[in-house]
C-alpha cells in the first residue's frame, strides 16, 4: 500500500490539511476511522481523489474548494461537508468568501440546503480561531 | 413590473449576458420563454437571483460562475447548466477551467452527473467560437 | 391478474385519467407501454397506487394533486411530472394554481427545478384546450 | 434593512408563525440563528420567501403548506421540513392531512423519504398540543 | 386489517429479520413505530413491500439485499439504509460483500454518500456479533 | 497516457465490453466522445473505475452490475444507465433479472424513477437480440 502512487497522492493530500488543530475535521481521521472496513481503503480514499483530481492545475486551491463547497451543498452530505469546509480555510478563503459561495447556490438549490450548510459553517466557526 | 428593482437587477443580469452571440443560451430568452405562464414571472427570474444574490460582492463574477457550475452539476438540471456553462464562458473563465471545474467534481458526486455536464460543455463549445 | 383487488384500483384510476383527449399523457397508456417487461407490471402500476394511496381519503383530489405535482417537481423525474399535470387539470385545478404550486417551490427547491416543471407546464397546455 | 419590502415581507411571514407556542420551530428563530454569518441573511431569508412568494394569491395557505411538506420531503432536509410541518399546522392543517400528504407521497419518492418525514411529525407532535 | 394478503406479506417479512437479536435495526421495530400516525399504516408497509415486491422470484435474498443497499446508499436515507445492512446480514450476505457493494458504487455517486454508508456499516457491526 | 496502470485497468475494462455488436452504448465510446475535452479523461474514466474498482474481488460480475444498476436508477442518469443495462447484460444477467432488480427498488425509490429505468430496458432489448 505504500507504493509510491500512494506516497504523491498523500503529500498532495498533506497540503490541504489543518496546520495545527488536531481537533476539527481532517482526511488524516476519516482514513482511520474507515481502514478496517477494507484493507485498500486508505489508498481508494487518497490516490484517486489526491493523486487524480487535486493534482490537476485547472483550478487553484481556492477554485478546488469553492467547487468542492458547492457540489456537497448541492448533494447536502453533512460530514464531508464539514470537512471540507474546513479545507476551505485551511487553503485560505475568507469566511465572507465561504459563506458568499453557499448564499449563491440558494436560487439554484433552495433555502434548505443551503441554511443546513451555513449551519456547519457556524459549527465550524466555533470549532477554530484561525479564521478571517 | 418596471419597478426601480426590477430595473437595477436587469441591469446587473445584462452583466453576464453572452456579447454579441444571439442564439446561445441565455436568461433573456429565458424570461421571453416563461413570461406567458404568470405575469409575475419575469421579476421573480430577475429581481432575488441578480438584485439580492449576484449583486453581493463575497465573490468575483468567475467565481460566481464556478459555484454556479458546480451546484447545477450535483443537481443535474440541464438547460440550467447549459446557460450557466455559457454564463461561465462570458465572464471570462477558460475552457480548462470549466471542463477542470466538472472534473474536480467526480469524486464527491460520481462520474455520470460529471460526464453529463461534460457532454453539455461540449455541446457548447460547438455552438461558440470566442472560448479559449 | 383480473382480481377483485385490480378492478376496484383500475376504478380508481379511471377517475384520474383524461375525459375525452386520447392524446395526452395518461395511466392507461404507461400500463399499456411497460406490460411487456414483466406480467405483473399492470397490476404493480394499478394497485398499490390507486387501491392503497389514490383511495385514502385524508386528502381529496385536488390536494392529492398538488402535493403529487409538489413531489415530482423536486424530483424532477420528467414523464411522471407531465402525466401528473395533466391528471392535475383532469381533476379540475386551474392554470393559475398548478403554475403557483410549481412557482412556491421556488425558494425550496431552487429555480432550475421549478423552471424545468414549467416547461412542462407549458407542453401539457399547448396539448388541450380545456384548461382555464 | 427594516426597508419598507423588509416589513411588509415580515408581516407576511408573521401570518404562518406559531400563535402562543415559543418553544417549536420557527422562521423568526431562524433568523436569529442564522444573521451572525451575514448581515444580508435576515432579508434575504425574509423578502424573497415572504415578500414575493407567500404572498402570491394562486394558492390558499393550506395549499401552500402542502406542497412545501411535498417538495421538502421529496428532497429530505429535515430541519426545514420539521418547521413546516409545524407551520402546516398553524395555518389548520390537520394531523390526517399532514400525514396523509406524506403517505401520498410514497409511491413517488419511495419509502425511505416518507418514512423519515413521518418521524419528524411525530416529534411535532410530541411537542404541541394544539393539533387535531 | 389483518386480512389474507397482510399475513402473507407478513411471514415473508419475518424470513428477512433478524434471527434472534431483538436490539437491532428490524421491519417489527418500524411498523410499532409509525402505526400511532394512521391505522392503515401498517399494512401499506408490509403490504407492498413484502406481498408484492419482495415475493416476486426475479433475485434471490442476496440479490435483493444488494440492490436494495445501493439504492438506499444512493438516495442517502440512512435510517433505513442501517435497516437494510441489517437484513442483508440477515439473509448472509458477508462483510466483504456489503462492504464492497457500498464501495462500488464510489465512482457512480460519489465518495460522501458512500462513506455515510460506510460509517452506518461499521455502526450495525458494532452491534452484532454474527457476521463474517 | 499509455502507462502500465492504465494497460492493466483497460484490459479489465475490455472484460466488460459487448462481444460483437458495436452499435451499442459502450465504454470504449465514451472515452472516445470525452477525450477532446481533457487531455488526462481517458485515464481518469479507465484507471480509477476499472484499475482500482472493478477489480476489487468482492463481488463477481454480475453482482457489481446490480449494484451499478441500482445505484443509477435512483440517481437517475440516463446515459450512463443505459450503458450498464448493456453492461448487464454483456455478463449474462437476463431480462428477468434486470427489469427485477429495477422494480426491487420501487419501495425505495418510488415508481417515477424506477419506470424511466425501464423505459431504458426497453431501448437497451430493441437494440440487441442476444439477451434471453
Amino acid at each position: 500500500m505504500a507504493s509510491e502512487r500512494f506516497q504523491k497522492a498523500l503529500e498532495k493530500m498533506m497540503e490541504y490539511q489543518p496546520k495545527d488543530n488536531p481537533d476539527i475535521a481532517s482526511h488524516t481521521k476519516l482514513i482511520e476511522y474507515y481502514e478496517e472496513l477494507a484493507p485498500d481503503l486508505p489508498s481508494l480514499i487518497v490516490e484517486f481523489p489526491f493523486g487524480d483530481i487535486y493534482s490537476r492545475s485547472a483550478l487553484d486551491k481556492k477554485q478546488q474548494a469553492l467547487v468542492t463547497i458547492a457540489g456537497l451543498t448541492a448533494f447536502g452530505t453533512e460530514p464531508q461537508l464539514e470537512l471540507h469546509i474546513n479545507t476551505a480555510f485551511n487553503v485560505g478563503l475568507t469566511k465572507d468568501q465561504v459563506v458568499g459561495a453557499i448564499i449563491h447556490l440558494i436560487p439554484y438549490v433552495g433555502y434548505p440546503k443551503c441554511l443546513n450548510a451555513l449551519t456547519l459553517v457556524k459549527k465550524v466557526l466555533a470549532e477554530r480561531n484561525d479564521v478571517e
